[in-house]
């Protein structure tokens, strides 16, 4: 029911893909950190389509406009509101009522009882990540001063592993009307030992929560992840010792949480992509307005997969995350 | 920061694993609910130790005390505390001060400034499940009332999958003084489509944050999950036809999830767990007290595997997102 | 830290007196609600400045724009989010450092460390309140389908209780470069028993939360207020019988709550202002630049009192916490 | 519909009149904070009835069990939980089903379906104002040393104003077999400038939350108050001037408090108590169980005025929210 996020950083998300604009609020920032607006643009620009052959044609300059929270370039400390004005919207002349399979045409149908907006995916669309990305940029350039660092990457399209055969394997998808998910990890060095909390507010809890609020991730894994399953205690365990004045640990099958608090070490965690479910193929569904059988088939504008664009959505997670944290301590 | 969890359905948790007792505070339930106390102490038998060789020799009768919010096997529609005391306490000596390897005993020490009570591993203590499965059960007879089933089971222990094979695994390392992790797989059927929101209080988000609440657990994935990042869009979405009145999937790789609401099918998630951190063979760590290297063992009463005992805590877990959802509509 | 409100219905408030422009994110609406904007802009209207000689002759137009949540005039379900842009900002050259008495200037340079955008009363300014008439104007067009009816009036000023003496004492303190404050009494009709809670979640708790936060406020009565006080219970006690097949009271001392729960009698609460701070006289104050002594006087463009502005702000805030108990039902 | 309050220090407060036990979680406290469990039992018994004449005649030792949280007497930073027992329950044979006026009995009623453990007021009762009078010792304990001192005094009992005339006016309304009201004032000193938020989380929406979670509370004032409302500007605004090195105010009308956050000056409240609800004398209401006209006298062990027992209650809350406003920090 709620599009608020947060202890600390509270984050407010609105809009919709074919609305006036969209936007996020952040609550809750430290007062006096400068933001540097363009590299906030920057980090957009990575999450933007139309850059390559890889990505969906659409334009989307996703110029922001700061609305309140920053004075001269530093926080106020005061909510920092932040809009991206929709500007390429095709006018549709009709919104489509066949429910697209993968999509949440249907259950957004229903718990809306019909009166969601849901031209170009609506409040659901992936177009929703931009003020997200927005929101990490500051909160990463924040953490930067204090020594963290957050980077991630695509380790995994389809069946492919290497950046050539990502490509690939994305381009073929595409060549076949088709679509293909993939799989991001992503780092955050120098968070220090001692924040998150036992329970529900373990740094899994919160990371799992804001990672499963991107459009199509379907799984979430901290350090050895799934594979710990298969791990016995002596493998699994990191052992530690002293490093100078500093513990440091002989391995990280914990990805840098013990009891859902930081060790120190690096937080390392996966996220799994499911397929874009826009394809040109033909597949069976529903209309809505009749509730009858339909086929239905996506051509166009779409991304055969998002996973690439997904990096700097994962890292605005992961900063946001932590920032929230930091701020509890 | 906060052992407080829903917005809804409200969770208080609190104890330690050698204090006085642990509990729960239930808020937000419906008034009128009959709530059968012995089902509820069936649901933690399932999760009490000493049940067979294969887990822990400690007696824990985990015998439910009601406090309050319950009249005449009713619900009130107030606050319902349930408490546990800890009997079976053995008199520690002294609290050892040497991390064990894989277990919160660092990080706990590091956010609390050493002032936690770590007997037994405190409130980080998988004991602590106890209250979730109560409340879960709690829960559970709740939705059962509205048609909704919930069932877990092991599916993967080490590299076994079978009973058999499971039980072998685990009886193998128990008696290399090892430890073996695993996979639980949940469901949840009858739940209606149209429960559930965009983002941050998606169904996956709300799961997750739950799961991952879950002492060793790693690792979250719903439908077909990181199994998805291999597939392309036309296999793997869920196409949809009319059952006569009602929607039907051919298929659920989205495990009842789309955009964050439910659709109607069911819910499915695994989850995995990492293995039991205590190990009777001697590991590498260091002592909290002088922060100098030392090495560990920790023999005695511990499980060589948690998985069997978390099956109902996952029910639980999957019981009380569900009923917060639902009170959510 | 937080400019997050509400359980069901939560607002987010943004936005700097002198900033880009200020508003609101209304999550939590029902969906399928038809929202009349010019309704919406003549309550704003009541609120703006300018409109006589009592009040501040700024041109504060306050057009709100909405940026999302509502498609075709109907509420979408989805996060609302309307704006209002800051047009009639004057350039000030410098803003001043010396501390107005009776505002927030010092406090706020203490909490944000001298970074807070204090032009103008920045985040402080009575002008955030025109976001909350504009929630509140949303909220109570839904409440009016209902069958709620809220409405607000000035029964005092000074010591004026009349329409004609409290506009007389108004522009007796303007004369005088001084100000003066009042009380505004609100009352919600129609509003079924059985909405509210005991303790946090009161009527009480959740109405006064929102009406201290509207900037001036320094006192909140229900019912009899602080006059229960001197009364005996027999006196105080609002005896009940049965009107036909309806619960009626024959006095409303509670007004309308009792034990945190409506009752079905009108909602009543009375609401103290204090003077605005800005007086025309001078006053002892504090350069926050060199933390010396100063005197400042404050002209121009600024309200002898608020209270007749308010009354619609008191209406929205009776209206958004009466919708969220509504919704949380 | 929550018993759970607070952003930082997070309350959860449960348990009915005549059920097993009251009691209260606190989450959120620092670890290592020494708190006296004798000072904790004092402060309960300065709320405790039985004391004397003017109060009733039930015997409540309210001996606080301390359920995790603390270890050797000092907080370890994980959810402090507390019970009281119901030890002196009387047996009644039957709840009464006559709502009596004033009271919660008819409301409840509505809002949980008939279902409320109403026997005794049951979670509607002042008997959970017990665990907030531990919490709050719990925190006035923590906040001595940050050098907060905290008082509240009866001001006013019914038209009596002075200690005698107080305690006269009480014994008038018991002879009578009546009740009547009055003001607690408060005062918290030592309270460092900064702390709280504009609008929702102001430091008067904040206390005032707590305050109208007192059973009886009808107002709520801060500083100057509804005086407030008939003074001029250059009269209500506390002038300011350098004092050494600090800021101080020749007048405190503001009580401490400038746009939600504390000025460094005592902050300072009026609360207003109606008369307790339970009178000897007939009074006419409804009979729930029939929806007839009825009439009821409480006669007993009733308070014929909660005004002296509420000081540390209140004392409590101001305690409670000033430590969870630092906290946030």
């Amino acid at each position: 029911m709620s599009s608020v996020w947060g202890e600390r950083i509270k984050l407010t998300l609105f809009g919709e893909s074919r609305g006036e604009a969209i936007g996020i609020v952040i609550d809750g920032l430290p007062a006096g950190e400068s933001i540097d607006i363009e590299q906030c643009q920057a980090e957009l620009a990575r999450r933007a389509p139309g850059q390559c052959e890889l990505s969906s044609a659409r334009k989307e300059p996703d110029e922001v406009r700061i609305i309140s929270g920053l004075y001269n370039g530093v926080t106020t400390g005061t909510p920092l509101c932040a809009i991206i004005e929709n500007i390429d919207v095709v006018n549709e002349a009709q919104i489509p009522t066949i429910a697209r399979p993968g999509h949440a045409d249907y259950t957004a149908h229903v718990k809306y009882n019909g009166f969601a907006d849901m031209r170009g995916g609506g409040h659901f669309s992936g177009r929703l990540t931009a003020p997200l990305v927005f929101a990490g940029s500051v909160a990463r350039q924040i953490l930067a001063r204090k020594g963290v660092t957050i980077s991630a990457k695509a380790v995994r399209i389809g069946n492919a592993e290497t950046e050539q055969t990502m490509k690939d394997e994305i381009l073929a998808a595409k060549a076949d009307g088709d679509s293909v998910g993939g799989i991001v990890e992503v780092t955050a060095t120098g968070v220090p030992a001692g924040l998150g909390a036992p329970f529900f507010s373990s740094i899994e809890s919160t990371l799992a929560g804001l990672f499963f609020s991107i459009p199509a991730v379907k799984g979430v894994e901290f350090g050895g992840g799934f594979a710990l399953a298969q791990m016995r205690g002596t493998q699994a365990n990191d052992q530690m010792r002293m490093d100078g004045e500093n513990v440091s640990f002989l391995s990280n099958n914990s990805g840098g949480i013990l009891g859902g608090i930081t060790s120190g070490a690096p937080i390392t965690a996966r996220i799994a992509f499911k397929p874009t479910p826009s394809v040109a193929k033909e597949q069976m569904s529903i209309d809505l307005a009749t509730m009858q059988n339909a086929a239905v088939s996506t051509s166009g504008r779409n991304d055969p997969c998002v996973v690439f664009r997904a990096v700097p959505v994962v890292e605005a997670c992961m900063a946001i995350a932590t920032l929230d944290k930091w701020e509890s301590k």
